[in-house]
């Protein structure tokens, strides 16, 4: 660390928030996904006109800066790859406004996803994204990522919530984007532009969400199917028969078999899936909605359908899906949990696609997701400390990436790009795609200051996860 | 136009979608705003390909393009301000594939947005957006200037249904944007950049927009109010208690005075303003809700509420709302239509200083909008030849949009920023916010070739309109 830069820092931020001990840097080393990279100094900045001037200072020193909040993401976005600064956002947490009448909420980018949830629930309101880790992670982590879970089908993603932001430019500017308005067509829409962007265009330093009442009541089924291409076509009749599903979760054989042998709960360990379907809305719409859901699934070829007749019928029928995670984390030391996303139809290819490459390189690949917006989980459970099976994991990841791209899908639903994914962009962007994309990197930010060695492939990149 | 050029467009383009008459050329120098620019030459391509080699062309001999759909703008989009080359792309107009499996539509971007509609609703499927211009203007000017109708509260706007793009960049590149899924954080999010950009960073050559099934069933209220506040009560109470009408439509005393003036339907000309109420969803939950929202416009003071029963009732009620625009279309010969857009609790807040402006330059100004999303419509109508009255509309609508920004809002809700307020852009954005916008352009477009002279204030540019 330049000893000049490290004195002007300390002007600019008081000392219990200015971290240098390598006890301390370890843990902004890494993230839920694999690589581990030190960084030079940690600080905990609470507000925007604070950001502001370590940008600018970093500018001046060209020291990397790495914004970072609960460390959750699955593809390495918070990693400092280049050393320099990590920006450990979740101290800067203190306003978390809901504004009733104008149906948003006025957030700081370090509160909790969850935070957020239940305090628009307590005035009647919702805010649907939901990624799986929102009891953790933070609104300004999820807006980088454009994070979103099982409601992307009826509700949209991350970035259909986000309205207006407040950013610190890669040169240090505070502006302010969008507002407080759905309508909003002035100039370029840069609100969407920073959704997703991965902290490389710009630090969030304030949000406005808007906020949808909250659905009055909800309806949830299970359904096992002997026969993958079965559920398939089942998801394919309910959505034809104009019901929008709040979730559609389907788990493969090997997803239900992981579940069951973790905590015996009586899930069918024969069936080649099984399909969660929630509806929410007017009860009086709900009712009459999953029982069509019921009996399509019937007509499918179902061999079992529960539709949840009470709250812990209902919570029980989600605990199968809640147990994916703690049983395959238990299944091996190291977890590769890909996002890659196809359109809806194209679900049971993919399955198949997958299956071949399970079989291939005889890994081991479970499968669950969000089949009601195309969005599945492979998940390979595997050691990194076994070379020889790495190798395996990597050619297998790439032929995951392939078939979604040949399927006319996507690297990445949720994930973001992060360090894994880049070397893949040109793959499904093209040379002109990629370039397009670079040149505004390049011109917001001509230091390459802000969260350099992310979403674009880097020549000097080391490999972490795969060896 | 340089001879070498329209040389080698002629080896492009076939004559027959090639326009260099100045009889030609005048049809394609107005929009439905209010400057008229002659082009040197108008195009109609039909394919990427064409596109493609155009701007290439462009770029070589500095010739600006001007896409355009139908013309309809309402802020100078299309206008050829600085002549060249427009591209008239109704002709490109050969794709409507409704994918029914992936509830997705693919179009041409010379697709009537009417005609979208039509095709989904043939399947039961829903295109939201609903511009008041979508039975003539096209898919692809709408995505250029992001135009959404009274819709915006429940379904948001275009911008959520455009998922994927193909577009030609400023060097004349194809890339495609996004895809078939809703889900997709692979990189920047290039397609809602595209999105409202004006054709200023590509020209639209094919759009994936979602679709959703369509709503079972609608029901329609008016309701008239001695005060106005009283209105805004009852907007507020309804979306407090949990229900997201589908639109929320408001007229102020002027202009329920110029409907009811135009075609005496016994609108109550002494009403403060009056509001329509639509919900649409399931049967049973619109009964209950429209019921519901009838109830508390009462308890907030109606004068007067009616429920359609029939069909003729619901129609009945929408023709005053309809009959807005050729009511105040015969109220004289210039109209100037803007969309400030102020966030929805601002709204009688928005309606008073209206009212101050309309007294203070003694101006015939009528208001009406999508009181829902906050999307206001105050509309001047003056004679542009009357030079003295002209210089007071400037003035009142310089206020206009204070009055707007002040509040929280944003200059422009849908109609889009074009020539018509580009000189208002850094009151909204700030210089930074402003300049960051611009160094996108800057980058993607080295040569200012597409639509030049739109969004970015620019010192030689002429006043046109405001004498």
């Amino acid at each position: 660390m330049n000893q000049e830069a490290l004195k002007k820092i300390k002007t600019i931020i008081p000392l219990e928030r200015i971290f240098t001990e390598l006890a301390e840097l370890y843990s902004y080393s890494y993230d839920a996904s694999f690589g581990e990279y030190l960084p030079e100094i940690v600080i905990q900045p609470k507000n925007a006109s604070e950001i502001s001037e370590l940008v600018k200072l970093a500018n001046e020193y060209l020291i990397p800066i790495y914004p970072r909040g609960a460390g959750t993401s699955l593809s390495g976005g918070p990693l400092p790859v280049k050393g320099g600064m990590v920006l450990d956002m979740t101290q800067f947490n203190e306003k978390l406004v809901i504004d009733r009448e104008n149906l948003l909420a006025i957030v700081s980018p370090g509160v909790i996803t969850g935070d957020l949830h239940k305090k628009a629930e307590e005035v009647g309101l919702f805010y649907p994204p939901d990624p799986s880790s929102s009891h953790v992670a933070t609104i300004g982590g999820n807006i980088s990522e454009n994070s979103s879970g099982p409601k992307g089908l009826k509700y949209g993603t991350t970035k259909e919530y986000v309205i207006g932001l407040e950013v610190v430019t890669p040169l240090g500017d505070i502006i302010r984007t969008g507002g407080k308005t759905v309508k909003n067509v002035t100039g370029y829409d840069i609100t969407r532009l920073i959704v997703g962007s991965e902290g490389t265009l710009g630090i969030v330093t304030e949000v406005i969400v808007r906020l949808i009442p909250k659905p009055q009541a909800r309806k949830t089924l299970l359904a096992h199917f002997a026969h993958l291409l079965d559920s398939g076509h089942a998801i394919t009749s309910i959505l034809s028969a104009g019901i929008l599903p709040s979730a559609i979760e389907l788990m493969d054989n090997a997803c239900i078999r992981a579940v069951e042998s973790f905590s015996p709960s009586g899930l069918p360990v024969d069936a080649d899936s099984i399909i969660i379907v929630e509806v929410d809305g007017h009860p009086a719409a709900i009712d009459e909605e999953i029982k069509q859901c019921a009996k399509m699934c019937r007509n499918s070829g179902a061999t079992y359908v529960k539709v949840a007749e009470t709250e812990s019928e209902r919570l029980k029928i989600w605990s199968a899906r809640k147990m994916v995670s703690p049983a395959i984390t238990q299944m091996g030391p190291t977890k590769i949990s890909e996002d890659a996303t196809v359109p809806r139809s194209k679900i049971p290819a993919m399955m198949e696609r997958l299956n071949r490459i399970r079989d291939k390189y005889k890994l081991n690949l479970v499968v669950f997701g969000h089949a009601g917006d195309g969005n599945l989980h492979p998940n390979i459970i595997t050691d990194k400390r076994n070379i020889e099976e790495m190798k395996k994991v990597e050619l297998a990841v790439s032929e995951i990436f392939e078939a979604a791209i040949e399927l006319g899908g996507t690297l990445s639903g949720e994930h973001g790009i992060g360090t894994l994914k880049s070397p893949y962009m040109e793959m499904e962007l093209g040379k002109s795609g990629l370039y397009m994309m670079k040149k505004i990197k390049e011109a917001w930010d001509p230091n390459n200051i802000l969260n350099p060695g992310k979403i674009f492939p880097e020549k000097d990149q080391k490999r972490v996860v795969f060896v």
